[in-house]
């Protein structure tokens, strides 16, 4: 019999452990912190931001599973062991989930909304034409992996002109491809609407800043729903408050839950989200577990195995 | 020389003179309740909501040109000659603008943003789950014509559940298709958000009332980005605080623009947009204008011609 360690909240235990019973009812479960155990006797690891050296201290750990498609919280730990497997969770629900979000805020923008839901507040019928036409406004989304890709094409399809800046070139039909840090400010110059969905590594920590908001052209507008490790908010602010840029969305942040007293929540250009541009549900991130362990178990290939050094 | 009569508010007429002198300078272009025109000159109009029995007045008119894809504004005059023929404005940018609409206030609803929005205002962090997934959650759309098909295609991208309601079975890939009065009833019961796209005519008018929103289930939601004539306002308010309907999004009204003392203004439930779904561009509608008058002398068949009898 095998035994998977989660490390997570526990109150987050509490809503994995019924389905992993269902779907996985030879596997022992145990919860870090919670339930006594041998660490000799941890197979599996379930987490997504494990304390730094409990992943170490496990000598028979055969693969960890990532809650989430981003692995950041993991690799952070520097004493990750790197030759322990890494599997990312890639849910193509959660990918839908992710791109409908981004479609929702970027048409939120597009349309102005804000400025309807103030006239709204005021009872005052204000009627504006849309500033310029679709094909003529400039989605530019960081990271075209299988989100970006969802999301490049649903706002391709609503005609909006979109490009793509990835490590290597991608082919999106219908999609700008730009790559490498190369293309980068190319591809900034473009970009009306920038959405970030790139995993965080040390490469991408602090992309969004001061330096690449100036990149963009006036006016422009950012949706981070990566990780808050992305952005600068200092400087997000800063650039709002300027007037070059033109307001953001934002869904994730470099403190979660975000603190009541951040600017953030209270500025006028800004609309804040807790997180839940995609949230696992308890029974597919379960069942994706299930799945995993057993065709471990078997000696079959795993998909989606993170390559540490390149950090997604 | 051609004459053309705008019938239209004189603050619209300024906008659309320049680029009709542009696109048709051969075109006399004259602005009712401004210039002196003799009635017996005048060959076409161009209108939206003429005042009764004007068009009637004029003995030569050839054709009338609708500035808008509905055309209950024209029809709604007792005295509109039926045998001049009637264009409707068929723009596939508008048409695209208003899919759009329809998806952000589709994605608001099943997103909650206005949960999050106020969370936001009270500085709290409150994560949710979505109540259920998109393709669990059941959109119908009353009208499938172009602006419909267009509207139905961008949510089925989306995932989500998506039926069509119209007077004729329609065939669009990935949407079921109801038909007539007869397959109402089952359409409606099937409805968690329910758009309506009618055209406005005497068999639509009211069509959004207390009736129609006891058949949908509970929870469900409402858009309107038709005409007001379809909505039964204190229906759909009554629905609304009976907990029945769960909200809804209006861009329509009965009286435009919607008077500062509307209850609808501040209903927390209801957004309030001002008629903005899709607004004619100024150089479209004048290409437009000016095609199917050439067409029209030329001797060419006309596109969009409406049949009174119809109304659409």
């Amino acid at each position: 019999m095998s035994t998977l360690l989660l490390v997570v909240p526990s109150h987050w235990a509490e809503v994995w452990i019924p389905p992993l019973a269902e779907l996985a009812p030879e596997l022992n479960v145990r919860v870090y912190g919670r339930d006594e155990h041998d660490s000799r006797d941890i197979d599996y690891v379930l987490t997504f931001r494990p304390p730094h050296g409990v992943l170490k201290s496990l000598p028979n750990l055969k693969a960890v599973f990532s809650l989430g498609a981003g692995v950041d919280g993991i690799l952070s730990d520097p004493e990750y062991p790197r030759r322990v497997p890494l599997i990312r969770f890639v849910d193509h629900t959660l990918s839908r989930e992710m791109a409908q979000y981004c479609v929702l805020h970027v048409l939120m923008h597009y349309r102005m909304q804000r400025f309807f839901d103030h006239a709204q507040a005021e009872h005052k019928w204000r009627q504006a034409l849309l500033p310029r036409r679709a094909q003529d406004t400039r989605v530019g989304i960081l990271g075209l992996g299988e989100i970006g890709t969802l999301t490049a094409e649903r706002l391709r399809d609503l005609h909006f002109a979109v490009a793509g800046w990835s490590r290597n070139r991608r082919s999106v039909s219908g999609v700008e491809s730009f790559a490498g840090q190369k293309e980068l400010s190319a591809f900034l110059a473009r970009t009306d609407i920038l959405i970030c969905l790139l995993p965080l590594t040390p490469d991408t920590r602090d992309i969004l800043n001061a330096d690449l908001f100036a990149r963009l052209p006036p006016g422009a507008f950012v949706i981070n729903v990566a990780r808050g490790g992305h952005l600068v908010e200092a400087d997000l602010i800063q650039a709002i408050d300027s007037g070059h840029l033109s307001g953001a969305t934002l869904d994730v942040f470099n403190t979660e839950p975000l603190p009541e007293d951040n600017p953030l929540w209270t500025h006028p250009k800004i609309t804040v989200t807790p997180h839940i541009a995609a949230i696992s549900e308890p029974r597919v991130a379960a069942q994706y577990v299930a799945d995993g362990i057993a065709r471990f178990e078997r000696g079959q290939p795993l998909g989606n195995i993170v390559d540490p050094a390149r950090g997604y």
